[in-house]
């Protein structure tokens, strides 16, 4: 399975024990077509993370990518010890 | 970039000129620490998505896939046409 590989392939290896999440959002709009709803889906998701895990929100990186139609967010935290 | 060749590689020649929504959550905790958030967040996903996707919720195809440490959750969505 390619996810989990890309996945494991980003940790670092002295954050092997830690507890990490990651969230890739990938939209496919053929020729722009469509409503890019990217932004706002990306500070919800921002919200609903946050609801779950105690971080403070410049903990949470995210990117942007964009490979021809595809349009990928990527976030990732590193969850607290205790409290995730 | 693995996760861009495996939304590609999920793309059925049918559907190419179809918007698509993908979302994946992966989710690690070593030795299954912390706390267990992944239900929870995936409802809260689920209501997202619906705000900015037009589709009824038996359209939005959930995967749960667990790998050692990491559960995974995977979102697929096929957008409508027109509003999406």
């Amino acid at each position: 399975m390619g996810i989990f590989s890309y996945f494991r392939s980003k940790k670092p290896t002295a954050q092997v024990a830690k507890n990490r999440l990651q969230i890739i959002v990938a939209h496919e709009r053929a020729q722009n077509s469509g409503y890019d709803f990217l932004p706002q889906l990306r500070q919800e998701i921002l919200l609903v993370v946050q609801k779950y895990v105690h971080v403070e929100l410049e903990n949470i990186n995210v990117d942007v990518n964009r490979d021809g139609d595809c349009e990928v967010l990527e976030f990732n935290v590193t969850l607290p010890d205790n409290k995730s």
